[in-house]
């Protein structure tokens, strides 16, 4: 339903110029009014709905775990998630050439020069994917999730390496009180143990942390390279690789259990819900990297984090800490600072 | 030995004009480039010193607790400390008299309206110090130290109303992360007891933080007031009132302790050196006071909190908490921001 909405968004403007603009690193200034507007609606929709796709996700995964049912293999979900994105895309395709017509942007057929580059970030996710199963030899589940906001750092280091793209020292600073705010709002009294990981466990996680942030930054690149390239035709060669490489990842890891007891076992109603809005939120991710960028990505999902935990009080009767509230302000005053920084670029 | 050093730097200029324009809320950059130099290097080291003081002072307190000596009646140490302070502040003034002859600006005696103010810092602090004995039935002591970062916000409204001096927004996003650092760098496993406080003791709380807020901010008015005035002359008389207003606290809380077992009773080597330090500290505040302001004494002591933590690492085998680790960041961005904000006005 996001989806549609947001595509259909698509007719209205043309966000070509900007995208290109914006990809030079020029400023949004320079770009003619009505440009700006459209960019501006464009954005803010894809980033609300990244993050009410986010927070929902998580709130289906608490569900998930407290109905008891997790036993189906991870893999063969994956690989259903894709494999959705991709049908959803060329149904998007569709509706467009048939008011469209086929054009040289929203053809399907492609070149290898364009196609070269899009198994990179799908190879990249199946490479951290395998690596999350090594880790935990080091860090348990809480400490990786706290691990896991190292992330936050790298996406910022690399969206500035190889976009190009400068942040204002403001924007830096609101960065840095993005990273530390998220890990205190998930500090619990247990949080200490992160503090004993082992050399190479924190390696790995740095390493983790750098494969994901390259991986989003890259797709970026790859969207924006193109910018008058429909954002349906794009994801939809995203979307095969991602479907190839998560075969491999399922003969990797769940061969055995696949052939023995299917590839559906243990698949429940909230499964098929969280397949559903895992592919919506990587489509989602895909239209804020067109419209938007990695930062306005990372804001997004970590306000999103915040969200899931206000509104887990009202679902699960889960208790706030003083370490949420201290460290949710410290996220409010990062977003404020970014928004700020912008400003007096 | 610091106020000494402070004092010295007393006749290199004279930072008057400086003061009467920065009371009137005017840029610094008004200022020509001599004075500013001087008032930098001014504020400066009284900063640096009141860093050093209190992070010593906070060390002191751990190392007396863990001798186990801290039966002496704490009344009769304050009152010693304000008439320390008078004592040095008369020993200063003597110097100065000796150099430089009495003048209309270094002469002790005073008009009824110069000295009138005076007595209402001491006041405040006098029944902010007797309802802190009322607070413990609503909170227990580790809940009191996180509540008492309060101050920091109630210091920044005060600041703003009382002496009418812009902060520009990044220095307030700036104020607001430096409170919530300081939180969570104090943050321990049982902190979330705090959010369970009773109404009754959030708002006795909340009065704490703005009676010593208002008292601080009070005092830089006073001081501010006469910027001619030597700064030895009005701590003179801020600590007598001092003493008098002690002399009161100690008949209401110890007379009977001290009139039983005498009024140096449980007194070590180690009570001595706090009254010294407490002392110095005293003065140091004033100066920066004097030659800065109430927002410098605020990061001055906040850091020092943080320093002092550090420092236990080496001396008590202190181990820092993930918490720390992350309020310390943050506050660390804080102060940053907030030289960053200065520029930008």
């Amino acid at each position: 339903m996001e989806y549609r909405r947001i595509k259909d968004q698509d007719k209205i403007g043309d966000p070509v110029k900007e995208d290109i603009e914006s990809l030079r690193g020029k400023a949004l200034l320079d770009v003619p009014a009505p440009y700006d507007k459209t960019k501006w609606k464009m954005k803010s929709i894809v980033t609300l709905a990244l993050t009410f796709l986010t927070s929902s996700q998580a709130i289906l995964i608490v569900w998930s775990k407290r109905a008891g049912r997790y036993e189906y293999s991870v893999t063969t979900a994956n690989f259903l998630v894709e494999t959705l994105k991709c049908a959803l895309s060329l149904v998007a395709l569709a509706r467009i050439w048939r008011t469209e017509g086929v054009t040289e942007d929203n053809r399907l057929s492609t070149t290898v020069d364009e196609v070269s580059v899009y198994p990179i970030p799908a190879a990249l996710y199946l490479v951290k994917n395998l690596l999350q199963y090594y880790i935990f030899a080091y860090v348990d589940a809480p400490g990786y999730q706290i691990l896991k906001n190292l992330n936050i750092i790298s996406t910022g280091v690399l969206y500035r390496i190889i976009l190009k793209k400068k942040l204002s020292e403001i924007q830096w600073a609101a960065f840095i009180l993005l990273c530390a705010g998220c890990t205190t709002a998930q500090l619990n009294p247990s949080s200490d143990h992160v503090l004993q990981t082992p050399f190479l466990g924190w390696m790995m996680a740095i390493i983790m942390a750098l494969l994901s942030g390259f991986a989003g930054v890259y797709t970026e690149a790859i969207i924006k390279k193109r910018p008058s390239r429909n954002i349906n035709v794009q994801n939809f060669w995203l979307y095969v690789f991602g479907m190839i490489f998560n075969v491999v990842a399922m003969l990797i890891q769940d061969f055995d259990a696949i052939v023995n007891k299917g590839f559906f076992h243990g698949y429940s109603p909230i499964t098929v819900l969280m397949i559903i809005n895992h592919a919506l939120s990587g489509i989602a991710v895909s239209m804020v990297m067109k419209y938007a960028d990695n930062i306005v990505k990372v804001y997004s999902t970590s306000v999103a984090m915040l969200l899931t935990a206000v509104v887990s009080v009202f679902l699960f009767n889960f208790h706030l800490s003083l370490a949420f509230f201290l460290g949710s302000t410290v996220v409010s005053v990062s977003v404020y600072l970014h928004s700020i920084g912008k400003l007096q670029r």
